[in-house]
């Protein structure tokens, strides 16, 4: 189930993610807690092409940073928030980084890997898996910013 | 099937290793290089201990560098040789980022996301597959160097 800091940062992801628009990115905001606390470790939004790099997606840019603000590489003990449900890579930077939890809002059903396509944070073949995945957070809100991102590059030819 | 080529970044991959396995790192050693000519465009050793970086991956560093030298986040007319079968997040960094052909050594039975525990080079579901991978490239080698890595550590106590 979500927590209520779960929605207040949902909230600052989706904010993340209308940055990435206003850059001409995909919008996608991302945000990593301690899940304790609350206290605000990194975050990221989409900068594929402005910085022309193959995984600078939003939630893989806020666990690096939260690594970075922590020094170590593993963040059992914080929550990473994210507008768009995480693809391959991403999914596979999560369990990497052992993080605790996982919220994400919309469904990607192109990409998807925590229930679309694959299911790669329940699998247990891995060596880490989070204590808990939550889907759906805000989804309207974030499938609207990506569904009027895509319609303004299709009118703008 | 491997050319001179790959074998040579093979060889160059396997010294990689060895300095990971020398700054008290897993040894893997992966190379990113032009297809058709050679050139090599980004190199990378696993470098996760030293940097507290879950995503310092031998593989994962040579991508972003490639990335960098040709200011691109598309790598389809190159082919990363890495000695370790990638996971799943360097799977999913070589489907985003478009690699045209992939060529590694030794399998992982406990990540591998290519052909071990899954198969995301050849998911047709994705956006992008290589036009090739090649597996066991002087997979003994690389085995070799990660077991003496292993068995060092144990001793060590």
């Amino acid at each position: 189930m979500p927590s209520d800091l779960d929605t207040a940062m949902m909230i600052r992801a989706l904010d993340l993610a209308r940055h990435a628009a206003s850059e001409r990115e995909v919008p996608v905001g991302a945000i990593v807690y301690r899940t304790a606390t609350g206290e605000v470790l990194g975050t990221g939004s989409n900068r594929r092409e402005n910085d022309r790099q193959p995984h600078a997606h939003a939630e893989f840019t806020a666990i690096v940073r939260a690594c970075e603000a922590i020094g170590d590489w593993r963040l059992n003990d914080c929550t990473l928030v994210v507008t768009l449900e995480p693809c391959p890579m991403c999914a596979g930077l999560i369990v990497n980084a052992r993080v605790g939890r996982v919220v994400f809002g919309a469904s990607d059903p192109k990409a998807g890997a925590v229930t679309s396509l694959m299911q790669l944070l329940s699998d247990p073949r891995l060596n880490h898996r989070p204590t808990e995945f939550v889907q759906g957070l805000m989804a309207e809100e974030s499938a609207m910013l990506l569904k009027e991102f895509f319609r303004g590059l299709r009118t703008s030819g």
